[in-house]
């Protein structure tokens, strides 16, 4: 699967139509592509322009899927036109007299064949801040003429309505009465690359970089266009493209020495509407230039900076800005210099401000180097404790960037206290695609439903019903930047994510984050059938199997929310006490008695305290935590009885148990499918299940035996434990 | 301590002598070196000879600490003469009629100033097939002058007196009515570098390769000779420079590629009367020839080794032979071809015959890649089982080289089955000086007392007193080639050894291996003497950390004999489960009622059988179980009482604070010597005490927490465990 130049294009896999039915109708509907530039009637577009990654798109899209070639045309001629407008052209139409005819028909009701965008809604759309991706994709009646109508604010939005229409006929949806008013929940929708110039990504599971190799960029770009295709596809707007532990190398991406190369790269995303930023070395000034600080107060500092970026700006003029890892895990920061965080993000957001560039500071700052022995030290407190005392002392361009939950993208954790605990502070939330904790694109695990869990979580910061995804989309504060970002799972796999099925995450978190309404169910569903078939009985098996797979995950690794259990380092694989006598923070304290972290006000490390209210008396009590976090925030007996009616022991194996047995049915279940899936892609699946499978079996074996050696306490059912 | 080019000189400093009646003494001995070529007068010594060696060292060391330049002469002539002469020069000088006086005399008894070999002492010595290297050192009257007589079968026997003389300068001891006869116990005695080409070292903790760079041998050779010069004055005369992990670059040291370079080192140790042996791949005449197999019995196979052998004699007509880590930890052997151990080594045995060459084939052979849920499978037994059966099959050049243990070099483990149980094959025991298990040179642990209990233990092979050096000296079954070998602990830092106390083993190691029934203590002294002070306080302060510093170690570490409970893969600071549900086949099985490996024949693995009768019962016994052992035998509850009184538990806790607190009390005890040892070797050693004192304490801590936690088991003493 690593063959050079021999990569498969993802959900972007333009089959030819099968329903002939359909067939037929898309052939009708797809004569011609309209364009109007500036309103005017000449449809030459700018090769360069966004809008012309759309026309490209769906002249490539149409020709692979139906097999015909539309014209391209100033003015509506035909029926079956493809009319790509932005809402100042449509309204500069509407406004000419010769679209006097089509204002009349706006006003009034016209029947069902002739649906069309109302006047109100494309007010409302454009009006609406964070619309400027949002799109309208109609059927429409034109001087008599029958087609589809594509309208956005910005060419942004033409591309995502186009790669909307396409993925409609991949999936052979009649297009009959079309009426879509589409805008993203989310103004940032963000993807971080963990990737360094040496070609290694840091915790990357499919391959070597798609961007670098051997200290410089990639020579041939042709991936780097298509992945962009890819994000695009599903919405993503912006990128980082290094890792935040910005190493020396990297620190020189914003020097001359690499900065024209990046402009270039720029340049590949900004025709998909993806705005390119970088992680920073905090450290620049005395690594770059001939300073002996970095102190964010000192003068030469900020001046150093504010030439620094201009001197990105001269390259990239739309630069989006830059992420920023200090203080944090041995990376360097303002506390070296006795300056806060807030200090460190504002002197570099000062730089940043007269192009419009933004600066995200990751919250991911916590004491690294702490003694297993201090109870009272608690990483889950850390984030908050550091950053939510300077509510409102960030500039407005500074965008905090917060970790879904207090430790660090575990299978199963509480969400962030400090969603909803900062009203004056642009905050982003960061997910984790890349399976780091959750199966390394070695397991299946399916991620929506966890993040669907994370983004409903109602935080009471605002009372009931103040959800994660509410705050994160500004709509709850009011935020002037806001959005979610995440470590991406691409490398140079030929299937990009090492796992095809992990292609599911990348393709389901864009979809997410544009719409946090979709179900995960939903989503699964789209992929598979863009991906990989359209078969009904195998749509069903692989939704369920991705739908499952997080569960039965969880299930087999480390129980009820305590997290960790892995092998130190590279966090592949069971190792019950791995980080247990560790400086990391990250301990589940099991003895012959118990298991769990008391983070209780009452008589533990007060974690609870972080949240609001409702939520803090929620997991302070033991009567009311749920089970799937009770380790997290209590440290109980194994002979507990959760609200599931079972001891905690007897949960922890039969859940290894049903976990280990449900990992092997996955494999049960894919080898059912070996006429229906191109068999590369079978033999690929399959691999990665047996390993699963058999590997399901050794964390399962692994804690088990390591709770039952520790507590004496049987199985009820007397299943075979060593 | 790394700067190049800027290293001690160990235990060879050869300060000016302190005591002014001593210096006066010296001075007048030491006026002139007397040397006969082949029993004729004439004086000058070929330069590439040992013997030239050993003039060097006499030159040197007594300028350096008398102050003075004896001359080189080719008959006696003053007082005051140091005449080195090999028995058949001696011989010829007496059966010369100018010897006749000196005839009569020997047959006579002499006044105590005349002390003079005695031909019976000559004779015996001679006959003695590995005294080769032993000499006589002793006051001698010749032709009414007073002087120092070297003796010796060989050259080689000749240089190590001189060390030994420059030796007890060095100690300033008086040489009035000196008498020493010298023969060395074992016949190899060897040292192996598991140095790779890279310039790193596998289980290295003294800085890179002396030996090589880049994939290239060193440009600048001097250290090497310096190190040849160190080995030969403790007696070491065989070396391996290449590790047994022969990877791609160093299968090549066999080929012309690098050949001649060997050939040059091979020439710096042989002026030191060290032989040079090589590592090698099995797989070699895949990898190097264009054999698609490397099957001992194939003809191709063994006519491509003789070729290669042969190709090896010629650019070093005195090589060793090879040493062969064969199907073990996933190197290549016979058993991909379905032959044995035996097939295997013969093979290349048969290669190197006609030059006298010999196979060092290593036992450390076992199942690495177990499963750590089969209790029936033992590591332990691997070795005894794999080799003992082959016994009497080997070739009369092939020697088996056994580590001490059944398992690797840990702190505490029951001495191979193997030695005593193969009286028709060579064999050679194999130490670890690499402090690997032993706190890598960051800890202090002298290994004198381990390796001394291990060469006194008595495997009652042929009846009571059948002591495991007596085995490997060979004169238990007369093996026609046996010793000593072990791996080296030297690197390119200035004082060798990273930790500078770690010298002590090395030079130790080649003292006992030498004369077995040298103390830990008298060797100890010496190398203080040697290397750090003659302050009587110093020395016996600096003595007694060093004899104390095994114990104490252990003390900390793993308990009662089981081993193991170290990081994984680099094996530094305490993990108790790293290695226990692993592949590697060492695990201590503790769970809430007790911990231990069940090796008994009565209901465990059965190890305890590979023992002759005596040691079988002793150790198969619970009642008979050296405590030290207990849990290298046994599974038993923490409520287990040992021969001390004390229970297992207890042991542990008590064993642990003692062990943390002994640590912190060597670093306590080096303070005092602040104004009695030289500044940097002080602040050196200073450091490492403290890192010691430190770590010691995590040791403590994570060990107790783990088996308090475990078993929940309060401390009698209720001191502070987490």
């Amino acid at each position: 699967m690593q063959l050079e130049k021999c990569w498969d294009q993802g959900w972007l896999r333009y089959h030819l139509v099968q329903d002939q039915e359909r067939l037929k109708e898309y052939n009708q509907l797809f004569t011609q592509i309209v364009l109007m530039k500036e309103g005017s009637a000449a449809g030459l577009v700018d090769e360069s322009s966004i809008l012309s990654s759309a026309v490209k798109e769906l002249e490539q899209g149409i020709k692979q899927m139906v097999g015909t070639k539309p014209s391209i045309d100033a003015e509506v001629k035909l029926d079956g036109f493809i009319w790509l407008a932005t809402f100042e052209q449509i309204e500069a139409a509407l406004s000419d007299e010769r679209m006097a005819s089509r204002a009349t028909e706006l006003q009034n009701p016209v029947p069902e064949q002739d649906i069309r965008v109302s006047m109100d809604e494309i007010e409302a759309l454009k009006k609406r801040q964070k619309s400027t991706d949002g799109y309208v994709l109609e059927s429409f009646l034109f001087r008599g003429k029958k087609g589809l109508l594509l309208l956005a604010n910005s060419e942004s939005g033409l591309l995502y309505a186009a790669f909307h229409l396409l993925r409609l006929v991949q999936m052979e949806q009649s297009l009959d009465g079309l009426k879509i008013v589409e805008s993203p929940k989310n103004q940032l929708r963000m993807l971080n690359h963990w990737d360094n110039m040496d070609g290694s990504i840091e915790r990357g599971y499919a391959g070597q970089s798609i961007f670098f190799e051997r200290n410089r960029f990639v020579a041939d770009k042709g991936r780097i266009k298509d992945y962009a295709r890819l994000l695009s596809s599903v919405g993503i707007n912006a990128i980082t493209i290094n890792n935040v532990n910005v190493h020396a190398v990297e620190t020189k991406l914003i020097t001359s020495e690499y900065l024209a190369e990046v402009g270039q790269v720029a340049s590949i995303f900004r025709r998909y509407g993806v705005q390119l930023f970088l992680s920073i070395n905090y450290a620049s000034p005395i690594q770059l230039g001939d300073l002996d600080t970095a102190d964010p107060l000192d003068e030469r500092v900020k001046l150093w900076w504010k030439e620094k970026i201009k001197e990105v700006y001269d390259v990239i003029p739309d630069f989006g800005g830059v992420l920023v890892k200090a203080d944090s895990e041995h990376r360097p920061g303002p506390f070296t210099y006795n300056r806060t965080h807030a200090d460190g993000a504002n002197m570099l957001a000062e730089a940043l401000r007269p192009y419009g560039g933004i600066v995200l500071w990751r919250c991911f700052v916590y004491n690294c180097m702490q003694d297993w022995r201090d109870r009272r030290t608690d990483r889950a407190r850390a984030a908050y404790d550091h950053f939510q005392p300077l509510d409102g002392q960030f500039a407005d361009n500074v965008v905090l960037q917060i970790k879904n939950g207090p430790m660090d993208f575990q299978v199963r954790e509480p969400v962030s206290p400090l969603f909803g605990s900062m009203p004056n502070t642009n905050q982003i939330l960061e997910f984790q695609i890349t399976q780091e904790y959750t199966g390394q694109q070695k397991h299946v695990c399916y991620l929506l439903p966890q993040w669907k869990e994370i983004l409903g979580f109602d935080t009471y910061a605002k009372g009931k019903g103040t959800l994660v995804q509410d705050i994160m989309s500004g709509d709850t504060y009011g935020y002037r930047y806001s959005g979610i970002t995440a470590v991406a799972n691409v490398g140079a796999d030929s299937n990009w994510t090492g796992h095809t099925l992990a292609q599911a995450n990348l393709y389901g978190y864009g979809r997410l984050i544009w719409n946090t309404t979709l179900s995960s169910e939903t989503i699964a569903d789209e992929w598979i059938r863009l991906t990989l078939t359209a078969d009904k009985y195998a749509v069903q098996l692989i939704k369920q199997m991705l739908l499952d797979s997080w569960s039965i995950y969880e299930q087999y690794t480390s129980p009820l929310g305590v997290g960790w259990m892995v092998n130190p380092e590279h966090h592949y694989g069971p190792n019950v006490d791995g980080y247990e006598y560790s400086v990391w923070g990250t301990y589940h304290y099991a003895d012959h008695q118990g298991v769990g972290v008391n983070r209780t006000k009452k008589n533990g490390t007060g974690y609870t305290e972080q949240y609001h209210t409702e939520n803090a008396q929620l997991f302070e009590a033991l009567g009311s935590c749920p089970d799937e976090l009770l380790l997290f925030f209590h440290h109980v007996s194994y002979t507990h009885v959760l609200h599931s009616g079972k001891t905690v022991i007897q949960h922890i194996y039969d859940t290894h148990f049903e976990g280990a047995e449900c990992a092997h049915q996955l494999l049960v279940q894919w080898l059912t499918l070996e006429d229906k899936i191109e068999p590369v892609i079978f033999e690929h699946v399959k691999g990665r299940l047996i390993e699963q499978s058999e590997h399901a079996k050794e964390w399962c074996d692994r804690i088990n035996s390591y709770f039952y050696r520790k507590s004496g306490i049987a199985d009820t059912q007397n299943r075979l434990i060593y």
